[in-house]
């Protein structure tokens, strides 16, 4: 009777388009990364000491302490999420009065199901989706389930490049996907002009564009830019909330705390309408007691949470760009971002930032992401991603000091001078 | 500029398989029935006084006891979810020592998200999934996004029947769902007998099935039946973990409390490495927290909090068995379940369900769910369900007495003694 299922008789079963969906090589190097002695710059988490433990722990003794709303917090809610929650997203980033109610969000598991109910919403196989080359790897890996073709555009110090943008669009697009304030990986903006740019060609063409603002209010250095969603709102008329096609999405990731799993989509009523039946689909809701967790916090504690975050992380950022500047050979570039968690470096061409990566590790106990993994393409080899979220001061210091004598020997260009790497890591 | 973007101008854009998924019509219908003044035998949502409220306020002051567990609480985590809950979850509902480790083990927002990975996992376009008519809609709801031929097969008191469903194998199934105890919405149970001829089944044709767990702690009467994975494992050999066919999703919504939204698969561990990189890829993990307070509930109160229910359920269950028999006309059957939250109701052929409610909800204030939504081919209007999970028991009384007089009025059958609705029903 058994002798019909062999070992493995599974791996037969399993459809073509998921097994399209790429493992994250970051996740997958982060378990490796796990050793102490090693300083990483691989991951991009938000710190710890940045999450408000007793303002969250306040918010669950809140809720406990009316029965009614204990129980309410533990039952089944509504698929378009806790109303007092999308009142406050409704009116985050925008214009005063906000165009938006609540009608026109919805919570979500955190940003990355936004951009898998987006995807599922719109993408048929074989329609094609632009963004920046090289890519958040979180979006390349869900949206090629839906098997897209994907348009890769490269990116300048102010962003996504038009000219191939418009050429692009010329052979049809079905969205855009950017991240305009410090994109991940690269932490390049998105530039005022160019955006502008970019909103006259999605009117223009009526392509929708996915705004992601994971990392929008961590901005330490320059001044803030209206978001892609307001200034289209500002083109369009009053009505223009129900016409824009500006979709924009959010996480409380970084801004509260990730293990909440809370993000957002805000977008045109009938979008939102459609997300809600598949949001209803794929999981009913988001978490009921941690959605009126977060919407407590949000009630006065959301400002002086990211000026604490705000004044931590660019403390760690300017280390980074220092040490980089002190201890890096000359002919490394790197972009210089002005909020975000990430620092992006362009290596010479022939250098192999996977190659780099073993023996970073292994003899100068320093980890970083081989910039390859971001591109949809194979090319990118000579790039690698730094994030300076995680680390103190002393360590981004220690760190970007090894690799630069990495690079230095891997260069053969003269060094700086040898520290007693191995002693000084258990203090850092 | 501006022209270009007409009203609803989304509309022409979304996706052909999106626009498949229709809204849960029971859904819909609760967000009407919200009126205190009926009695609504329509949801099937646990009671919120079977939630353990204090032990889970215990479970957040234990996490926030330590900052490092606390933190780790609030972080991003694995996809495959908590390893001390996956241990948990190896060992439910088995033969011990059980065949299963952490390994066989992934955590879901949910058992719909669990059936959602499965469905991604699984299905391609065009191919034939088998399930009991009439249907769990929730399941129906996420799998049709996939576009899979559905395959209605129906159950007589010991649940499925074999002959349509060896004709349903011979033209090939890629799986069959089952929900094996008190089904959704039957209430009826798969016999032992028929257990054992559908995992005969499984085993020849080598076709998963999808056993979903959802009430199979909530027995009230008879004896325990070994579940479709218990017994599967029997026939295999000491390593058949890796080769049954089961692949067993459940949920702790209805043994601790939905709002958490905690599920599992348990399988082979080739499944569930497949759906840890879609989980990642969908919304990297369950959230971190709801899964460490899952997990201490677990460590101490799991079998306390299920005795209870047990003993809450089966009196609300008798009390509408009874009911039923004492007001509903001899001409009307309904299934005898012996746990879970539900019984069917058949009605005679001509009358209509939905109609019913219609007369239902404004002259009797009673409402239930017309049991044609749970068929996917337009049959079984002459169908309900009532649930019975979240009434009082003086409620059901007089809830299935008003539904009684309805139901000989209709019939054109000697009525009950009229009781004074309106004035009554402010007081149970």
């Amino acid at each position: 009777m058994t002798d019909n299922i062999p070992d493995m008789w599974f791996n037969k079963l399993f459809s073509g388009r998921a097994m399209n969906v790429p493992r994250s090589e970051i996740r997958e190097l982060l378990k490796l990364l796990e050793r102490p002695d090693v300083i990483s710059f691989a991951g991009g988490i938000p710190h710890a000491d940045m999450f408000p433990s007793d303002r969250i722990r306040q918010a669950y003794d809140r809720l406990f302490g009316t029965t009614d709303t204990w129980h309410r917090a533990l039952q089944y809610s509504t698929s378009e999420g806790y109303p007092p929650l999308r009142e406050w997203i409704a009116s985050y980033l925008t214009d005063q009065p906000t165009p938006w109610t609540k009608e026109n969000i919805i919570v979500t598991s955190g940003s990355q199901q936004a951009l898998d109910l987006l995807a599922r919403l719109f993408i048929s196989p074989g329609e094609r989706i632009a963004f920046t080359r090289p890519s958040y790897l979180g979006a390349l890996q869900v949206l090629r389930f839906y098997q897209p073709e994907f348009v890769a555009i490269d990116e300048d110090d102010e962003g996504i490049l038009i000219e191939p943008l418009i050429a692009a669009l010329d052979k049809g697009l079905k969205f855009i996907y950017l991240i305009p304030d410090f994109n991940n990986p690269t932490g390049i903006s998105l530039s005022l002009r160019r955006r502008e740019q970019v909103i006259d060609l999605a009117l223009a063409r009526g392509v929708p564009i996915i705004e992601d603002l994971a990392y929008v209010h961590l901005r330490y250095n320059g001044e803030n830019i209206p978001t892609l969603g307001t200034l289209a709102l500002r083109r369009l008329n009053s009505q223009g909330s129900e016409h824009t096609p500006i979709v924009q999405i959010g996480t409380f990731s970084k801004s509260i705390c990730p293990g909440l799993r809370i993000g957002w989509v805000r977008a045109a009523s009938v979008v939102i309408d459609h997300l809600t039946v598949l949001k209803q689909s794929v999981d009913l809701h988001a978490s009921t007691i941690n959605q009126m967790v977060v919407a407590d916090i949000l009630t006065d504690s959301f400002d002086t949470c990211i000026q604490k975050e705000k004044a931590f992380y660019r403390l760690r950022m300017e280390a980074m760009l220092d040490a980089l500047k002190r201890y890096f050979p000359r002919n490394i570039s790197w972009t210089m971002p002005e909020g975000g968690f990430f620092v992006w470096v362009n290596l010479p061409e022939g250098l192999d930032g996977s190659r780099l990566l073993e023996s970073a590790v292994t003899n100068y106990k320093v980890a970083f992401v081989p910039g390859g993994a971001f591109y949809c393409d194979g090319t990118g080899k000579n790039t690698l991603r730094l994030s300076f979220s995680g680390n103190e001061v002393a360590e981004i210091q220690e760190g970007i000091m090894r690799m630069g004598e990495l690079l230095h020997k891997e260069l053969c260009v003269p060094k700086v001078p040898k520290h007693a790497i191995h002693a000084t890591s258990k203090h850092l």
